[in-house]
């Protein structure tokens, strides 16, 4: 049984749903948070229901049923948190995900919700913000930003048109991860920042040098 | 005649071309800071060769000659600016423009550079940082991070595998512009840090679903 839904409603789910499963069954996830899922699931565990959370890397800015579509998880990683279920049932349950065309890896509630952070969570954050602080200009500069969105802010207007419950959710609930990575990038920023008031062009070419080479890094992994 | 090089490089460029261009010749460049390209280009003009700058809002992360293909202005906007030059030429050159593919749109060096600040050169500043946060951190985690790179950061590392110089020469040449939008994406980046911390799901609610009505209006738009 795969519960799909906000993180903040997957422990009333859970309490709703568990009574009513079969002995035996497979009980997971696909949140984005995994320390608040396994917190707020717990309570309403049965002793006969295997509870493996897990996480598909897959979608877009669209939700609900509808926009599902044949290769979503092609060549995607599904990240399995074993936690203490018997080990033939955690590999049952990734030959089920290796067949949906996934590729599994295991992590641990808390090291899986620090790569997020920095992975999915901030991106979403700033991509947010930045969308919304183009909403706060005055009334002709705002229609043209609109109007004239180039490659980079059309870019992050797709990304912050996600569902707000759900992102709400991955916010409030993996608030210590975000937190710390938040204030990373805002150290990093207030350097760029800075370089850019004093005119120190060396500084700038640098750091866009090497992100040059994450990317080309993320190419050669298969994750584009 | 079209000068397609980094901003930073415009005036030198134009300074070696002038004095071997044909009397009657129309002079423009690609640049994304045109305060600057006006400021560089200025001491070199010749009274006979037309100057009308102008901006392609069309391209990739990739640069050079080889980083072109068919269909690159098909659709997109490509911002004129007509200074003081005579309205025929203008309108000729829109022509040529047209016949690109692109469409054409009037601006003042001032206004293009405050739109594109925040359409483009915050982006890019913003991605450059995000991924440059990544590149600094402790070895296995960095690696994860580029391995599990989710939507979000790997739409980021795409754009922060931009040329270094020419955005190097951008933020350099559009400081003043991109120092106020960077002002204002921060105070705004602070509110939603704070609402994270304080576990204020509402005001997150409230900005995401405002920001997805932004992504419908350029959907409207055309520039998707």
């Amino acid at each position: 049984v795969i519960m799909a839904v906000p993180v903040g409603a997957v422990g009333a789910l859970a309490e709703q749903i568990l009574p009513h499963m079969k002995p035996g069954a497979v009980l997971t996830d696909t949140g984005s948070t995994k320390t608040s899922v396994v917190r707020d699931v717990a309570p309403h565990l049965r002793d006969d229901v295997f509870w493996v959370p897990s996480h598909p890397l897959a979608g877009t800015e669209h939700s609900g049923p509808g926009a599902g579509f044949e290769a979503l998880f092609d060549g995607r990683y599904w990240i399995i948190l074993p936690l203490a279920s018997d080990e033939a049932v955690v590999t049952r349950f990734e030959t089920y995900i290796t067949g949906l065309g996934s590729v599994c890896e295991r992590m641990s509630p808390e090291y899986h919700d620090k790569v997020l952070a920095l992975t999915s969570h901030l991106p979403h954050l700033i991509a947010y913000t930045i969308v919304g602080t183009a909403v706060d200009l005055e009334t002709q500069l705002k229609n043209d930003v609109i109007r004239f969105s180039a490659s980079g802010f059309r870019d992050f207007t797709r990304i912050a048109a996600s569902d707000p419950v759900m992102w709400r959710d991955v916010f409030l609930n993996n608030d210590a991860a975000v937190l710390e990575m938040l204030q990373r990038f805002s150290e990093d920023l207030s350097y760029l920042q800075r370089a850019i008031r004093w005119q120190e062009g060396d500084k700038l070419e640098a750091l866009f040098t090497r992100t040059r080479e994450i990317r080309r890094s993320i190419i050669d992994a298969g994750q584009d």
